[in-house]
């Protein structure tokens, strides 16, 4: 169950690296480079800051040759996985919400205090899409006005800290936290919920 | 006296960082990930280039909630925070000096030779600035023409090695180089001292 | 003879990173972090990703100062490296090769799959040059439409592992390696090989 949803997650990561290359016009190697940068770029930086080894894409290659093959797909065929861009707000949502609470909890067996470690939730389940974005030259959207994104990976990621403190019940805390960040994403984008962008300009 | 100055270094350059990100309309999310880069970004790409764990900030977690308050004060306020700017230069000569005396000594004690060392000091005391302004989108100012940063850190960081390898005594040494380049930066400033831009283009 | 290509590839790559420095006008700060990360990132992200340490650079320090000494020169003389880019294309072919082959075979050693391995050749190969155009604000040019580039490191670290694997040959496999790269090489700028661009425009 939770393999599936992991492959899922990266897959539909994948794929917004795929669409978002071809927007700028890349070739094979760039959509693959973008590919791979939104799947696994969050979870590669955690481990890089945590030090942590051997990266989760090194030990399980698999799934870099997922990400290559879909590449190739995708640059062929880019606008077939257009069509399919409507039907990913799911499982882009659970992979949030998953890699936030596996990037939590690595970050706690690490040491690391439970607030740094919400913050480790956030790098791994957002943090793939800004490097993607730096690299293509765009300004991370995360950090701009949008349906909340990365308030919902914190409150989650604290929701499994907090659950798992006070019950000790490992599987229980990480259903709620993703849970919780399933549902708040959803609510954010049905809702529209955001931010305001902070501004130096007088009003 | 270190730890005090230590903070205000941190809360100076993470209110640079508020600047810069509200000057380019980020939200509460991007106000912080830029106010931590400009903060944290040297230290951490020091201690990744050379290995060394646990991260200061991850050890430290009251710095990155400093910076998270400050963060979410200067969105909301950010004119407030613009007010403040003219008496940030102190603060922040201070903090370069520090900082590249403290990541020289890192280095140092990680058996890098003395000239990679006081690059290391440089790296420690300027590129939280150059990482926050790549993810920003913006080229790093600390690479065009502007009165001297960079060279002030790596000539007191020398000035550091040197007076170390000669007297053995740390914290003059210490004192000394601090010294140097607070000097050295106030005359950049002062003076508008710089280097010139390269070009292409026939003169 | 070894040494001679590596210094030669370190000199070439730095060179490479001088004129795009120049050619956004950067300041001497500017143009040796440039030619730095040209020469030196692939290999950098390359031992970060495989927790590979002390880096390259930090063990022989000569090799920084070669290119600290390249920039200034540079930075002074710009049109005069100008006029011997055209005389660069066989030296980076051969450093292209050079690095593909050695970060793929640390790749190996460190464990990795071959996969895994020929793609450490590639990000030991071009990935410097990535980093630079990133820190310089452009979009990776290994990114879009040129003459092959990635593909010639990636088909050179095939043949490689392929090589040693069948033969047990280590230095047969390296010279196979290195002269199916640069031949590929030449062939891809003689003939203009190039993958095309993906776009999401309807054709």
């Amino acid at each position: 169950m939770l393999i599936t949803i992991e492959f899922l997650a990266v897959l539909t990561s994948a794929a917004y690296g795929v669409l978002l290359a071809c927007r700028k016009q890349f070739d094979g190697v760039g959509v693959f480079t973008v590919a791979f940068t939104v799947a696994f770029g969050g979870g590669t930086l955690r481990d890089i800051l945590l030090d942590r080894r051997p990266l989760f894409w090194i030990e399980n290659d698999h799934y870099v040759m997922a990400v290559m093959a879909l590449s190739f797909v995708g640059a062929v065929f880019p606008r077939g996985l257009l069509r399919l861009e409507r039907y990913l707000a799911v499982p882009d949502a659970l992979g949030l919400a998953l890699f936030s609470i596996v990037g939590t909890g690595f970050a706690i067996s690490s040491d690391t205090s439970p607030f740094i470690a919400a913050i480790f939730g956030v790098i791994t389940g957002t943090f793939g899409g800004v490097i993607a974005e730096i690299i293509c030259n765009e300004i991370p959207s995360l950090f701009r006005s949008a349906p909340l994104y990365a308030i919902c990976s914190f409150t989650g990621s604290c929701v499994y800290l907090i659950a798992g403190a006070t019950t000790g019940h490992e599987n229980l805390s990480i259903l709620l936290g993703v849970m919780v960040i399933v549902v708040f994403r959803w609510a954010a984008l049905h809702w529209n919920l955001r931010l305001p962008n902070a501004s130096l300009d007088p009003k």
